[in-house]
């Protein structure tokens, strides 16, 4: 049976997501929606209508899971509790803090509704959650850290935009790899921030701007970067567009437990992921859990779900006798 | 409420059992079980009795969860579906092509029994299945590498033990780092079974064996070294007992996927394992999968399962709102 899929949002995301679905057998795209005026938003796939966020009501029926594909900051917190009340829906909410509240908003409107909302699906909230509960219930003695990059952080590159005298700017988180090996090596390190990662910006500034006060508002910049090594190395708008047009990201989830009568035996797990571009992967793994919410409604189940909640094989379009025959 | 476990064999995956629900907050150990004369058998824990595996029977109603520390080859076929028609049960098969024939058993005799049994819980398979699971769901297009070590194969080991003139051995797997690179940069490579992996055999000979002849037998084993770059290196026991009584192992299992809407991306997933233990390891993850039978089976479920079909949760002794606010 053929899955029938909406897109809400057709940022970097949801461009993922329509690339993605084009794998999935057992999926068709219905439609992508969108706040802009729906003329001036050209999709790559043929024959799939654009149409008018306003319009999402009248598609009730011809669409079983909604792909949402907008930010956490706005976006998300209004629209994932609206849209759960018509249609299954997967998220990437990625606030930490919030999301035990939108956990909640998201479960009434669901529950009411009888449908199964997926929230906080990517790989941080994602992958990486799902690898630090497997090896916390593995390894219940032990330690976890969490390196991210390199890769592009676009929070920290829109706050060094927000500075007078930039035109534009991207900022590389980077682990620090002396601290990732000492992790693999099991040595249980205390680390700082500082001893985890540095910051690598890129930055276009105005004509005549006073490069080195820009650079040191940068390093200074309070929750962004005086926690950190930062480098600031200026370029022109064209570098910036040849060099630092994708968005690639990364990084591992380490735990270094103890096994053994005496905890005397060291264990170390390791998931790390090394993507070309970090909204394209999180796209897929919404795709991969809308799966996973049409079957769990199948079951008859409803309300709001993470990743936790999903058995996974839930996620595969291979049935459970081919997994257990080819992956298993 | 408290989980009441036995466990079923007392080598080295039994006694890694004994230290493992240790650390379970939610588990008690009620008895080891064991084929041999129980007064033989000296357990670790405290107060808790060593009983007759024909007793079995006797525990019914005081045992919830039965954690089978078997091997593969004779023990767990007849032994799983036998004592899940009594208790849920936690089993480690590991030989991947009887897996179908093995479940169907063992779900037959736990669904008549309304029991719910876990098997081929480890880490491969296990915890490697899992990842290739999720990575394949994430990335549809790509290539799943497995590599294994460095670690000791005890298949392997036995198998130089039983060549005439062989006191003792232990053989090493080794990845080969280069091919490990290469699949990490996404270079997709082509490898051959010799490309992969090494073998590296630690042999204690008998006084007077003729060497050269014993490393050219070893060597040519076919299926077992015939297809790889294998090296023997004979040593004295006590040089055996001093440097080769530990069991290490672990390995990676890395996805190398492209998305994109011309599959132009590259995206790189690795699950790591570096194991002190190989057994102290293996039991751990059976004692979360023992977890996992329990809550299955208050929620009414029965029959066999694998790890594909636990929530992530279930494994977790946290509550779905700790592991939320803790580990999302």
């Amino acid at each position: 049976m053929t899955m029938r899929i909406g897109i809400i949002g057709y940022g970097n995301l949801g461009r993922g997501a329509e690339s993605a679905l084009r794998l999935a057998p057992d999926m068709e795209l219905k439609a992508v929606f969108t706040r802009r005026d729906p003329r001036t938003v050209s999709i790559l796939s043929q024959g799939v209508p654009v149409l008018p966020y306003a319009d999402l009501g009248t598609m009730k029926g011809e669409i079983d899971v909604m792909l949402l594909c907008g930010g956490s900051a706005t976006d998300l917190p209004v629209m994932t509790p609206e849209i759960a009340s018509q249609f299954h829906v997967v998220d990437s909410f990625d606030t930490h803090a919030n999301i035990p509240a939108h956990f909640a908003a998201v479960d009434a409107a669901a529950k009411q509704a009888g449908k199964v909302a997926v929230i906080s699906v990517g790989w941080d909230p994602g992958l990486f959650s799902l690898n630090r509960l497997y090896a916390n219930a593995v390894l219940p003695q032990g330690t976890d850290y969490t390196f991210w990059g390199k890769g592009v952080s676009q929070g920290h590159s829109e706050a060094i935009r927000h500075i007078p005298g930039v035109l534009d700017a991207r900022q590389y988180t980077v682990p620090i790899e002396a601290a990732v090996e000492q992790v693999r090596r099991g040595e249980n390190p205390y680390l700082t921030t500082r001893q985890k990662h540095t910051r690598e910006c890129f930055v276009v500034a105005e004509a005549g701007a006073d490069l080195e006060s820009l650079a040191h508002t940068i390093k200074t910049m309070p929750n962004y970067f005086a926690d950190y090594d930062t480098s600031v190395t200026f370029i022109s708008r064209e570098e910036m567009e040849l060099d630092h047009s994708s968005l690639p990201h990364g990084g591992s989830v380490i735990r270094s437990g103890k096994t053994g009568w005496e905890g005397q035996t060291v264990q170390t797990i390791e998931y790390r992921l090394a993507l070309g571009s970090n909204p394209e992967f999180t796209a897929s793994i919404l795709v991969a859990a809308a799966r996973a919410a049409f079957r769990l409604a199948e079951q008859g189940q409803k309300g709001c779900k993470t990743m936790f909640d999903l058995p996974p094989a839930s996620l595969s379009p291979l049935s459970p006798e081919e997994l257990r025959a080819t992956m298993l």
